[in-house]
């Protein structure tokens, strides 16, 4: 049944209308933020706007989460020039959800508007307000999908060199870590890649870096940071992707660090293919997604077990 | 907790007695036997000592499994002069007994007595007799540590040549599937691995080769080999092993096959941490076997479910 709806979400794909001609950058924007809207919140969560530390937010809150359960802090995809809080929040809650305890999606500032570094700094400001918030690291973990997922990294190693502690997890999807697209998926998974391109994300790293060196290491953490400390990573992807390279490097550079690591990669599949959990059409997405709750629940659970 | 526990480990393994002088081949056969003896079998599995095949293997039975269960088809370690079917019956009554089946360890024909491709050829002959025996495919997983995860992977890809059907599962520990020596880890990981040698690997590549390309498919297959169609694979590896770019290698190049690939790093640990397993000495290699039983019962789940 899986390779039918694999087949299937591919011709889907395939064939699905695109812009003509290519919309600007606000119609970009709210195209992307449609197409993640279709992903549908898990059963029972409510969700509110709010911010933290400055940084616009939403609250994803399952039914029934103690005041005391794990929080999963999440930074959407969109090449660092599309994406919201709103666009991440259903994935955010999908794996807190899974994982026990509640979401929250973090609105970074974009390019080309806001250049790098203004969303690693809006990640580690974000993180730092949970953290003030008297939220444990322990009871934290990080994640995102492709730029997100890159975001992510960015995030914890910013916050180690700034002296914080790390939460307990990392769980990325699809993760866009090197900047330069020095990857031989990105030609060698052209023709596969019904998502992405190269060009798109071209355009992106541009508009973000501006006159930054793409190999900064909180622009392309799995090329160029030093990821020592770092807490458990989950990485997943597809291996339809221009990104796949990224996720296997992100491992390896992981792995150089001593970081604990699980690499998921699942073929014939896309970009972010979580985003289709809860549709139906695709049991490899839920799964994923219970995969990513059952690594994050095993992460913390020293830190909930302490206190439950 | 398991911090205290890798510590520990790495003291005994760096302060352990090694032989003076070097012991000669048949000495180094019982030292590796009795090492791999010191893993403990699963409570309640009886072992029996037959053939499949024509090839000497130890049957491991758990206490209550259905006759329609599944098998786990093991393959030992030894860089393929060392090694034993009785040196693999832990691992594989270990991994069987998670997943809920039985377990075979095969005793394939070691170097430098039977060269390359006899290994490859007693494990394609252990499993072409479990398929004739009756047991479907579909209930079958192949497993083996070091240079038997790379003789697992390498009988698949036979299997698939000689027109076989394949296993639904394949997992391998700490894979040693490239003779060239080529991954960068084999001199970065030098220091940290407290095991193995790159010297080690040389001599048991030579002695296995002989004239043979070491960039022989079946010799290498996660250097050389086409690995399509092959079954959910799932790699274990730790990161102070100088092979611990075999395992990310053979992660990308499965996944170059489109083969669904999970592959779990897990840091400071040494080559084949697993056989730690039951000793109470290491969680993590508890919490491994688990893992790997996991992966195994889900892959087959379809085929248990269906004549359940």
């Amino acid at each position: 049944m899986t390779q039918t709806q694999i087949e299937a979400l591919q011709h889907m794909l395939r064939n699905r209308p695109l812009p003509d001609p290519a919309p600007g950058l606000a119609e970009q924007r709210r195209l992307f933020d449609a197409m993640r809207a279709a992903t549908p919140l898990p059963d029972g969560t409510t969700t509110v706007d709010g911010r933290l530390g400055g940084v616009p937010v939403v609250f994803a809150q399952p039914p029934v989460v103690s005041p005391s359960a794990l929080v999963v802090l999440f930074f959407h995809g969109g090449a660092y020039v599309l994406g919201s809080a709103a666009a991440g929040v259903s994935l955010a809650a999908g794996l807190a959800a899974r994982a026990g305890g509640r979401g929250i999606s973090v609105g970074y500032r974009l390019a080309p508007e806001h250049p790098f570094p203004a969303a690693v700094q809006d990640a580690l400001a974000a993180y730092r307000a949970l953290l003030d918030d008297g939220v444990p690291p322990s009871r934290i973990a990080v994640a995102g999908d492709s730029a997100g997922g890159g975001l992510a990294v960015a995030a914890l190693v910013a916050a180690r060199d700034a002296g914080l502690p790390l939460p307990s997890a990392a769980v990325v999807f699809s993760p866009w870590s090197d900047l330069t697209l020095s990857g031989a998926s990105v030609t060698a998974r052209a023709d596969d890649d019904l998502v992405l391109t190269a060009d798109v994300l071209r355009h992106g790293a541009a508009d973000y870096l501006r006159s930054a060196d793409p190999r900064s290491a909180l622009a392309s953490p799995g090329l160029a940071a030093d990821l020592g400390g770092l807490p458990p990573l989950l990485i997943q992807v597809g291996s339809h992707e221009i990104l796949l390279d990224d996720a296997i490097r992100l491992a390896a550079r992981a792995a150089a660090f001593d970081v604990p690591v699980d690499l998921q990669i699942r073929p014939g599949l896309p970009h972010v293919f979580q985003r289709f959990t809860g549709t139906g059409q695709l049991d490899e997405a839920d799964a994923a997604m219970d995969a990513a709750g059952d690594f994050v629940r095993r992460a913390l659970a020293p830190a909930l077990a302490a206190t439950a």
